[in-house]
């Protein structure tokens, strides 16, 4: 019965090199795999290109040292290749990969409809993300990614050097968060459930458990609206602190976090960084316009009526932007003390003004990519306003309970992953910006 | 207009001291905040505990020094605490906090009707659910989800360092991956959607972009069965490699990433280990027996006949276990192997017997924890297999576009995040591992 016993002890073999370490074996003869990106033929040679796990590495074809046949190779197909690493000055990366055999894993069935082995996938945006399974193999287009990797992995190394725990919350929730009209429905066994529009009574229920929490998950919005920066499913990037003495420590908690990313993404992304030609925004100090304040600059600066005291027009928002840029060369501003009208029951009102909150946005770009501030801690001041707005209590009761039995005071925000990346990136549409996005049109694929 | 922007420069003020810090303000007056776990009297002094973001500290009142009166102050009300750190050998921790002012930021409306502040909360699973948001509260209740953050944080950096990157999927989908009738459905602007039963359609066509991919990320489950080990929503931990030449390779890469993990919970939650006194499974080598050997030993040690040669039965997993853990000694042990029957379309069936796959579960304590194994990479031959299934290709094509445009040979792995944490902790029922659960009968708080 014992020989039916297998072992399996968790030594990794790596049987091929990674395009990273080619460096190091120049001189010897190495095996490497990857998808065959491209084959550019030349008079009497042929470049091949091995899309590799994060790079593209060039390989040399040629009759005098390869012992197979140029048209054995097809665009991605998957291989193994024997090469011999050669020092070559005029190479770029101080060495030559002379392929020497191939063992072919697997061919492709059909040539993509859709070219994307240039330096950029050449067509609509609605091809773009039709063929997302093909056109994100192109060099830039994963670029994104890798990078979208790496300001969450950034946000998060920051979090938890900070004292910030990570939490997993349910996403099927008995109660929307935000309110409005914009929340997905399910049948969750008979009962009306929804998608969460955001963890906000999660992550308040566990100020009171650890302080200090976040989470990096799918948040879902039934948004109807199809414009370049509306999502219904997307990353939010969520955090909530306790023991706060202002809102303001939450903007400067953001202003840290935001720093700290671009620091390391310029230490762990520099390939992708440089692939892309991004220049991260440099983040000294970033400034801060109270709501009213910010409207009136707009509206003198542009000679624009104010048409609405309560919320921003998107048009606004970028002009704003635009005006902030000029006045202080940053392209981040915080907008605070929202009316109270427009934000959720849960924002805290300012004591000396109860008609705006002690909120914020962060803009970037021309884009909101943040929304926060304080939150009420306090039972009977939350019972009162939710009276107000005619809620009811009973709805709300898990979510309570955190202010009920005792909560510090507290706030947090919430950050789109996929709008910081878009704004980062240039681009004007946050679907670039998104693996595979979701939206009024779009459920596939 | 200029002196309306503030600026906000990400400087983080720290107007009170970390617990972790106390030692190296001995003699010095400290400021500190938490919330107030539990006053306990003494006869001419008290004990006052102080809840703080990862520890519980112990203050001491005594009237010689604390300029305020005990009775100020409340269970669960959050505080700032002005303390003398004073020097004391018959302390656990080398010095005794004496309280000499305190100010309170907020107080509890009422007291919880369920008792967290005792060494376990001593209630029912079914209050200790209901009540989350206090229960929590709890310092043990509390470590198990600090123990759970470490446990992803380990697998993440594991991935990461072995050259996967991390990708957010959408979990509004137009198929499930698993197949089955365990799915919700739901209504996206008049079309019927559904909630991802994985992320395993995107992690496979992911693989064609970047070899290796790896999502930690909500799944969903309409599992209708009420049972310890059943949830309706749980965290994933699914990743994806290219470029295998065999199936074992995931096995491998699984077990690596279980040792780092457990020796990344030993560095860097210690805090908790020991609060929970946990120790957690030394992993050498991790057995590996076939789904139809393992029937059989089954069988045989136990006098039991095979009723099913399809599937195990829980008790069977059990048992297996137990009977490899007598033999070896391991707590874990993979079973590969299993019927295609049982398995999803995509599975890689054996070249050498169709009637299996090239597929595995992993089973600890008792418990599957994970699924995994090669996939099909071949466009034709995932179409085969899925008209003999009676499958419709058009409900498939983005995911069968990555197989028809070229895609290495891959496997890999889904693991439940929450059951994994209750069988590491020893608890029989994975709700007590889940931070706020959803089952048939719970969709609050």
């Amino acid at each position: 019965m014992e020989n039916k016993i297998n072992r399996i002890n968790g030594i990794i073999e790596n049987m091929t090199v990674d395009a990273e370490e080619l460096k190091v074996h120049i001189g010897k003869t190495v095996r490497i795999h990857g998808s065959i990106y491209k084959i550019r033929k030349m008079s009497d040679f042929a470049f091949v290109l091995l899309r590799t796990k994060r790079t593209v590495v060039q390989c040399v074809y040629a009759k005098e040292f390869s012992n197979f046949e140029l048209d054995e190779l097809a665009e991605e197909s998957c291989v193994i290749v024997t090469a011999e690493v050669i020092q070559e000055e005029r190479a770029k990366v101080g060495y030559e990969l002379r392929m020497i055999e191939v063992d072919i894993l697997s061919e492709p069935s059909e040539v993509s409809p859709i070219v994307m082995n240039q330096k950029k996938v050449d067509t609509s945006l609605e091809n773009l993300l039709d063929y997302r399974p093909v056109t994100l193999r192109n060099e830039k287009e994963r670029a994104i990614f890798k990078l979208q990797e790496g300001i969450a992995a950034g946000f998060r190394q920051f979090l938890m050097s900070n004292g910030f725990t990570e939490i997993h919350s349910p996403k099927i929730v008995a109660e929307g968060a935000e309110g409005g009209a914009n929340i997905f429905k399910l049948d969750y066994f008979g009962k009306e459930a929804y998608l969460a529009q955001s963890p906000q009574f999660y992550k308040q229920m566990m100020v009171g458990v650890f302080e200090r929490v976040f989470e990096i998950s799918s948040v879902f919005r039934a948004e109807k609206h199809d414009t370049s920066r509306h999502l219904n499913e997307y990353t939010g990037v969520d955090f909530e602190m306790g023991y706060i003495s202002d809102f303001t420590e939450i903007m400067e908690m953001e202003t840290a976090m935001l720093k700290n990313t671009m620091k390391y993404l310029e230490e762990k992304y520099a390939l992708e960084l440089a692939l892309l030609k991004l220049k991260l925004p440099e983040i000294e100090e970033i400034p801060s316009v109270k709501f009213i304040d910010a409207k009136q600059m707009v509206s003198e600066a542009y000679n624009r009526e104010i048409r609405d005291y309560e919320d921003f027009e998107p048009e606004e928002e970028k002009l704003l932007c635009e005006l902030i840029q000029k006045k202080t060369g940053s392209e981040f501003v915080f907008v605070t003390h929202y009316p109270s009208k427009k934000r959720p029951f849960y924002a805290m009102e300012n004591p000396e003004n109860i008609e705006e909150t002690l909120s914020f946005d962060l803009l970037f770009r021309g884009l909101e990519i943040t929304t926060g501030g304080q939150r009420i801690h306090n039972y009977e001041m939350q019972l009162e306003k939710m009276r107000k707005r005619g809620m009811k209590q009973e709805h709300f009761e898990g979510y309570l309970m955190a202010h009920k039995y005792g909560l510090p005071p507290h706030g947090g925000l919430g950050l789109g992953l996929e709008r910081f990346t878009a704004k980062l990136l240039g681009f004007e549409n946050v679907r670039n910006a998104t693996l595979f996005p979701r939206d009024i049109n779009r459920l596939v694929p």
